[in-house]
């Protein structure tokens, strides 16, 4: 298998976009991939998208983006994971560009989400979950991930002021985000007078719902050192991972085993552990996800990472900051977007590129992009090549 | 890149499968292909599906199979591109054993389409269409394939006989292969005498709606030949191109540019021609279908498919053999997994196990699967290793 980089990265300005098709996001989104990484054409794509069926009333994405992009007849190929499709479709990118089928290569996730009603957006997102054992009992997923805060909450001792602490610095970070669809600072006090959801999670433990896309050009690390204008970042490793659809059938409730399977496999992968990353962006979908997600990512100890939070260990200057970009509560979670936006965020740390939210000396980054309770979890390691 | 083989295939007797779930379906075509493989594990999945939330409103297939046959956490990838998520499917599965990342990929497709009233199922299969350009105008499918008949039969002078003769021809296959759906023969009187859908195509022009599931296991071609218990099948080349989503921006309505351009790709990496092919699995969704692929596979002159059916130059003894399965005609067309079922009846014929229907001394295989009215095409050939 060939070394594979990221040279190109792009995506639109995240919100509730009415006045936006999905085709327009995405393709401003690839547009501005394409000109970050100076190529005149990409040989294959992959579009990540939840539902487009649900969402927009369009299947074919793959068919469709390559000819809205006007480079029809490249292979355009959809691949879904529900919230992890974006990161999925990286790492089939990925897969082509290493196996050597394909040189140049665009990675892009797109989710038009406000088009439907809100109880059609709901319904759409619950078929993350499993609609026999789980969804025509009436439960979504705010509903899930409250019970997995729950059951964290019960066993170790995580606080409201915890879950809080991973909103508050989420917004603190995306206020210096200028793609961020809610780029403003909260207080715990903002979060504890926001609608209770399903009790523990209130509406600012939720990221919200977004139109939005990303993209990102991959190209051979050979070819990446000859042609990029910027710092080339080697994507050192792509593992993906599985858990059962339904949150019931697993050993414990409070763990993410699918995340930690795939984090494992990264880390073996890269040669690197979590002592040596600069920084993750993780799936933070609802507070108690961050929460999890750092235990399974091996960041800090099992039944810490609501502790980690409230000290400040994950913040920018912290420890071990997470989401830097603001996450998918500042940021916007346009649920086949997300995955692939995580990633442009480590290419434009790697390269030094973000301003007030620059980690300093960023080397290695992680993104860690997950499906439904956890069902599916993608984890890459970047590093700065 | 690694040569690849199939070493085992597998599918459920298609039908309206009232009693079954998709998850029943797909286990039971993926637990087939396993048996039929020899091997106790898969490394990796795909699963082909065109539109699980809106069938059956579950997406998030690829972790929730993975999860069904009982082998989490593997990485488990659902992959859509309308009526050729199956071949798309078995694509990817393909270059990631190529690659070197997976040695034992299992590739499947499968769509649960009768859970759905008609009206629904019909708007479903539309968002394999243009959306905002065709479908809102009120379009679906038998209509934009009754135009692209029209178009042929008045440049062409295709007839009405030349299309029966492709459903004629495809349920006499049919009859003789005891997985299809409508294993029964039929006369250009019977097509006459059913329901005209949208002019010139009857009932009996069109592919049904069906359930079912269709697996296949792929290895690096070395490992095939040492596990097999029966005749490896090479995949000699694997090809995936687009057009055009909506019918109307096309410079030809009556050609098939995706299907030709993947099929020039396929026939240069396999370096064989159509000449040299022993038979084919084409997608006929509708009779025109047939007519219009075989010649963009090059098998007979352009304007001259339906011709050559009439002529029985397709047929089972014919000169170049279509459908020897029964096509989606007789054999069903549960979208995503049709274009795995034509990859295992290319498997089987090239292991000789065909009975009634077996081509004699088959030893090259092609298979092309379409997804809407040909926006998306997957090529793939076979050869009996």
């Amino acid at each position: 298998m060939r070394d594979v980089a990221v040279i190109g990265v792009g995506m639109n300005r995240w919100g509730e976009l009415w006045e936006k098709s999905h085709r327009d996001i995405w393709t401003e989104a690839a547009l501005k991939a394409i000109d970050d990484a100076g190529v005149d054409h990409v040989d294959a794509m992959y579009v990540g998208t939840m539902s487009g069926g649900l969402f927009v009333g369009q299947e074919h994405l793959g068919a469709m983006l390559a000819d809205q992009l006007g480079m029809g007849p490249i292979p355009g190929t959809r691949v879904e994971s529900a919230c992890a499709s974006g990161g999925l479709a990286f790492r089939q990118a990925y897969i082509a560009v290493a196996s050597g089928i394909h040189d140049v290569v665009l990675a892009t996730g797109v989710e038009k989400m406000t088009d439907v009603d809100g109880g059609r957006a709901t319904y759409a997102l619950s078929t993350a979950a499993d609609q026999e054992y789980e969804c025509y009992h009436g439960i979504t997923f705010p509903g899930l991930y409250a019970m997995m805060a729950r059951v964290h909450m019960h066993r170790y001792g995580t606080t409201r002021e915890q879950l809080s602490a991973v909103a508050i610095k989420n917004h603190h970070n995306g206020a210096h985000n200028p793609l961020a669809q809610y780029p403003m600072e909260i207080t715990h006090d903002v979060v504890m007078k926001s609608a209770l959801v399903a009790d523990p999670l209130r509406l600012m433990d939720c990221s919200p719902v977004t139109d939005g896309a990303a993209a990102a050009v991959l190209v051979p690390l050979e070819l990446a050192k000859k042609i990029t204008r910027t710092t080339a970042v080697r994507v050192a490793a792509s593992a993906h991972a599985t858990d059962t659809l339904a949150l019931h059938d697993r050993p414990d409730m409070a763990w993410l085993g699918s995340t930690a399977k795939a984090a494992k496999d990264a880390y073996q992968q890269a040669g690197v552990g979590p002592k040596e990353l600069s920084f993750c962006e993780v799936h933070d979908c609802f507070t108690i996800a961050e929460i999890m997600v750092i235990e399974a990512l091996g960041l800090c100890e099992k039944g810490k990472g609501g502790e980690a939070s409230a000290a400040g260990r994950t913040a920018l200057g912290g420890e071990f900051p997470v989401n830097p970009s603001g996450g998918l509560k500042s940021k916007g979670h346009p649920v086949g977007a997300t995955g692939v936006a995580q990633i442009l965020e480590v290419v434009e740390q790697l390269r030094g590129a973000c301003g007030v939210r620059q980690i300093k000396d960023a080397r290695w980054g992680l993104t860690q992009n997950m499906g439904g309770t956890g069902a599916s979890s993608v984890v890459h390691i970047f590093e700065r090549a």
